[in-house]
C-alpha cells in the first residue's frame, strides 16, 4: 500500500456490476474509517462530463478522435481529482480507467492495443491503480443485464464485447499482483466479500 | 506531387500572417484551375469547433488534456475533411497542423516534443503535409500584431512564444524538402510570390 492513499479501478463489460461493487466497497471502507473518493470514467470532471456527452451521443466520430477524447477525459480526471485525492491520503475508487479505453478502443476497435495503451498512460502521467478489479461476465449475460441500449458504445455487437472481455481477462492474467479477476455470475455479496478479502491481504483495511 | 492531391500546412506564431497567405494561395490555385479546400486547426469540423471552444475558452484545463483535445480535433479533421479532399484530388491548405500542437504543447509547455509529436502523428494516421510553410516572426513583432489578447494561448508570455518560434524554425531547418521557411517581416505579396515559386518548383502549378 502506498503512503499517499490507495487507488482502485473497477473494470469489466457493461452490466457486469462494477458500479454496485464500487458503491459497496466505498461504504465498507468508509465504515472502516477511510476517506474514500468514488468516481468514474468517462465523466469525473466538468470537462469530462462535456466530453462524455460528445463521445457517447455525438455523430460521425472518427475512431481516433474518440480514443483521444477518452484520453483527454482521463488526463483531466487524474490531474484535477484522482492525484490530489491520493496525495491527501484517500482511497480512490474509479468505475472504469485506462484498461477500458484500451479494451474498447484499442483491442475491440482494432486501433492497436499497444499504441492506445501508451497514449492512455501518457494521458494519466503513468498513474497506475494499486489494484484493478475485473468483473468478468459472458457476453450473453451482459447483454441481458444491459437491457435497453443506452448509447453508441453499448450498442456494438457481440464480437465487439467478446474482444473487450478477452482483453480484460488477459490483463488480469498477465499481472495478478495488480489485478483481481472475479466471476460476474457470482452474487453481489460474494463479489464484495472477495474484494474485501483482497484489500485486507493488501493491508488497505484491517 | 502526389497523384491524389497536394497537402499544404501553414505554421507560425499568432500574427505572422498565416491566414492571409492561406487565402492568397487558395485564390491563386483556384485561378490556376485547381480545386482547393481551405481549412484550419483547431476547428475544421463540427466536433473541432466544439473542442476549440473547450480548449481556448475553458477553465482549469490540465495540460495533457489540452494536448489530447487538440489531437482529437486533428483526428476528426483528417478523417472527415482532409483525407477525403486529398483522395478527390484537391489541394488542401490548412492554417496550422501537427507542428503547432508540438510547438505549443510539446516544446513550449514542456510536455515533451517527442511524445507529443508521436501522439499527433497517431491522431492524423501519419498523414504528413507535402509542404509546410513556416512564417517566422520575432516575438515582439508578433505581440504587436496580435494586439488585443483573444484567448488563453495567445496570452502566454514572450518566453513561451520564443520557444514556439524556435521549434518551428528547427523543424523547417531539419527538413528543407518538406518545409519552406519565410521571413514574416516581408510584405504579404513578397511572401505570396515566394510560396508560388515553391509550388511551381514542386510541380503543383505550372
Amino acid at each position: 500500500m502506498r503512503a499517499d492513499g490507495y487507488f482502485v479501478a473497477l473494470e469489466g463489460g457493461d452490466g457486469a456490476g462494477k458500479s454496485t461493487q464500487a458503491r459497496l466497497l466505498a461504504d465498507a471502507l468508509r465504515g472502516a474509517g477511510r476517506e474514500v473518493l468514488l468516481t468514474r470514467q468517462p465523466g469525473g470532471t466538468r470537462l469530462g462530463g462535456q466530453l462524455r456527452e460528445l463521445v457517447l451521443h455525438g455523430d460521425h466520430m472518427a475512431p481516433r478522435a474518440e480514443v483521444l477524447l477518452f484520453a483527454a477525459d482521463k488526463a483531466q480526471h487524474v490531474a484535477e481529482v484522482i492525484a490530489p485525492a491520493l496525495a491527501a491520503g484517500q482511497v480512490v475508487i474509479t468505475d472504469r480507467y485506462v484498461d477500458s479505453a484500451v479494451a474498447y478502443q484499442g483491442a475491440a476497435r482494432g486501433l492497436g492495443a499497444d499504441e492506445v495503451h501508451r497514449l492512455q498512460l501518457w494521458a494519466v502521467d503513468d498513474l497506475i491503480p494499486d489494484l484493478t478489479i475485473v468483473i468478468d461476465l459472458p457476453e450473453a449475460q451482459g447483454r441481458q443485464r444491459r437491457g435497453v441500449v443506452h448509447d453508441r458504445l453499448e450498442s456494438e455487437d457481440d464480437a465487439f464485447h467478446a474482444a473487450v472481455r478477452a482483453h480484460f481477462v488477459a490483463m488480469a492474467h498477465g499481472n495478478p499482483l495488480r489485478y483481481l479477476l472475479l466471476d460476474g455470475m457470482a452474487a453481489a455479496d460474494q463479489l464484495h466479500a472477495a474484494i474485501l478479502q483482497r484489500l485486507r491481504a493488501d493491508g488497505v483495511i484491517t
